[in-house]
């Protein structure tokens, strides 16, 4: 039996069976989180996964329909994080995603370090001082921007938690891909593979996908490009079916 | 009047009514050289600009179709300066274009420092240790190998030879990316514009484009993905009109 709160609603996942509650005033998750969850290499039959800044807990809960692997959710803010427990259990897979309310920043004395195959993370994309929508919703702010973890933070985190040869995958604004690459060869995430996703033909990228392998060799493969939506405004076929193998 | 030599052919480049000699014993320009002519920013009326490793000139002849300012290319080997010599006679723009045949690690000095607005170069592509074709011809090893100059150098030369807030652009293989983009942080021509150039749709990018500015501010734009070839095989329109504004 799982109660909705007040503004809650429950969603279906993108091209899935799953059920996640969702909410306008905290949190809803985006086609980013879709397409890490898809874009991420992941062991198939068993294996340790963490997603960091997991908010409603879109991404695990997409994860479980690629892996058997166990998977672990963390998120600071005690709303979100309670929404995506009530999300695991809709969905009958508390034994295999469990949700952490913690500051990412402690996961690796918490968790153990060198412990995960897997790292995912929808980190904030937004640098503390820009203002857009920081005085909106402190829910937002916080899920926005680098107000309690920046991205190098989250980047030296991910490479802790790694084993030797473990994969960390992220989604980020392409703005930010000189920065991304710098901080994941300096905590030894080599850069393996990119992707940059399009809102359509003849307009820059809006999304980037990253994969680095802790401990690589360098050598970095940049992905085919995908368009989210075609002339008439619709989802293409390519964003319909990414990450379908 | 312009005489051949053995082995050497008038070329019309891609999308003009310039010619260029070539010789498939030395060095023939290729795509890369004529997409990085048509994505780098040049001022119209006036200005200076170099391309350095300039081979047989066909990025200078080709900037020389974009604007009125001078530009200088620069090339190590005798042969292949002498064959840019000779295809500027040819098409009547040696006042126009200068071709030096000199080290491009002597040009800061030789030119002088901050003198320029805009500097391009499609740099070897393979690190110097690298076996694929070394020893199939020395002229193309040079051209294509990390033997005489490497990308860090090619970069800091660069940074040398502009002014404040010009220009620099380079087109790679998108493996190098990671390099490329560090390079460019650590001589202040900070990443501003990139694109990727795959071969066909599926595939992964096999060029890459970059242009940054000396002492730019931070924030990259990720242009549309191009792709050259078709499902038959032929040239896309996309990069027949590559660079039509």
């Amino acid at each position: 039996m799982v109660t909705l709160e007040d503004n809650e609603r429950i969603d279906v996942l993108f091209d899935s069976n799953l059920k996640v509650i969702q909410s306008k005033d905290v949190f809803a998750f985006s086609l980013d989180a879709v397409l890490l969850a898809k874009f991420v290499y992941v062991p198939i039959q068993k294996g340790s996964l963490i997603d960091l800044c997991t908010g409603n807990g879109a991404i695990p809960l997409m994860l479980t329909t690629r892996t058997k692997g166990h998977i672990t959710g963390i998120e600071l803010q005690p709303k979100l994080h309670d929404m995506a427990k009530r999300s695991a259990l809709l969905n009958h897979l508390e034994q295999q995603i469990s949700f952490l309310c913690d500051d990412v920043k402690n996961a690796p004395e918490r968790l153990g370090k060198h412990q995960f195959d897997i790292v995912t993370c929808n980190p904030p994309y937004f640098p503390k001082h820009q203002a857009s929508d920081r005085n909106i919703n402190e829910h937002l702010a916080i899920a926005r921007h680098e107000i309690f973890i920046t991205l190098e933070e989250v980047i030296a985190v991910s490479s802790q938690l790694l084993k030797q040869k473990g994969k960390a995958a992220f989604v980020h604004r392409p703005e930010r891909l000189m920065d991304i690459m710098m901080y994941m060869r300096k905590y030894h995430l080599e850069p393996k593979r990119i992707q940059f996703i399009y809102p359509k033909k003849g307009k820059p990228a809006n999304i980037l996908l990253i994969e680095g392998t802790k401990a690589g060799k360098e050598g970095l493969k940049v992905l085919p490009p995908v368009y989210v939506y075609d002339e008439q405004g619709h989802y293409t076929e390519d964003v319909l079916n990414y990450g379908r193998r």
